[in-house]
């Protein structure tokens, strides 16, 4: 028997993401969200969702461009400080000691310490209430070798990225493996 | 030093999502998704993405309505078997046991064994690429009471939801406490 909890923002897990991104004077600044995800196979998209009263929102609107930075669970504190400040009063990177590195690809940084990131163009913004949906398409991902497989490509496991729980507004580290998909639903 | 990989559709964690749908002639269907999660506060809005060229697809144009369920890793099997099978060959809830409900909200069915469903309505429809965004928004938010926590709103410790990696395709338990939100960064 389930419980009516009325219309909340719960989902489970949502991401942890650093928005990297320019404002109009060239300087660089990181934002937390939680509100994105992949949206599209192909072309390769990816989607976040800010309020148009954050300094990141206007700087994508001017830039058209933003990253999107996964932090290992290690960096929680920095992370969690880039939702608790805002750039318009402080410079985040010199406040945690990271490093902004321009992409080579589109107008907008990354933290040169996050080990996975997403480069994206802006193209397709959505108005949507409170929130507004940045649809990026992601021109290149970069990740540092540490976080690699044998395969080459990430893996979850050396990444160990952070989750949030929008219900009680805590970070969880994601885990163990539960199955293979595409192959454990096939008995 | 970062690796470059390519335009990829890498993310960490996404999430597993069962969206439930209606088909035309009221047959309840369940699709495993990881494309998805929260995108507005104010309405509150979700947004999944699927291909054209599923049954799922056809089934939330035709009904303007789906619901979101997150499975606790326990079910990890019957949520793969949602990802592999095809609503247009078979019916999953009768094939996994599961039991169809009805919302008395939403045109739209859930899976009575899902701890965790989101019921929407459709409000919006967003042609990518290969894939189409459906944006619904949040009528109700339903749990079942044991995975509840004190505040009484969803445990995600209880719920034990699974993240879905996109490079090895393997499903992840989300786990350990990492920090809180909006007070770990404070230092």
């Amino acid at each position: 028997m389930k419980i009516s909890l009325g219309s909340k923002t719960l989902l489970y897990p949502t991401p942890v993401l650093l928005v990297g991104t320019y404002d109009e004077h060239d300087k660089a600044n990181l934002m937390c969200a939680a509100w994105g995800g992949i949206c599209c196979s192909k072309p390769v998209c990816v989607n976040v969702s800010l309020r148009a009263a954050t300094y990141s929102h206007r700087a994508i609107v001017a830039r058209k461009a933003f990253t999107l930075g996964v932090p290992s669970d290690s960096q929680v504190k920095e992370a969690d400080y880039m939702g608790i400040a805002t750039g318009s009063k402080v410079d985040k990177f010199v406040e945690v000691g990271w490093t902004a590195v321009k992409s080579d690809l589109v107008d907008a940084p990354y933290a040169a310490e996050i080990p996975f990131v997403v480069e994206c163009k802006l193209i397709e913004t959505i108005e949507l209430g409170l929130h507004t949906m940045f649809i990026g398409e992601v021109v290149d991902v970069k990740a540092e070798e540490q976080i690699l497989g044998e395969n080459g490509q990430p893996d979850m496991k050396k990444l160990s990225p952070l989750a949030f729980a929008p219900d009680n507004r805590k970070y969880y580290s994601v885990g163990n493996v539960a199955g293979d998909a595409f192959s454990v639903g096939k008995k």
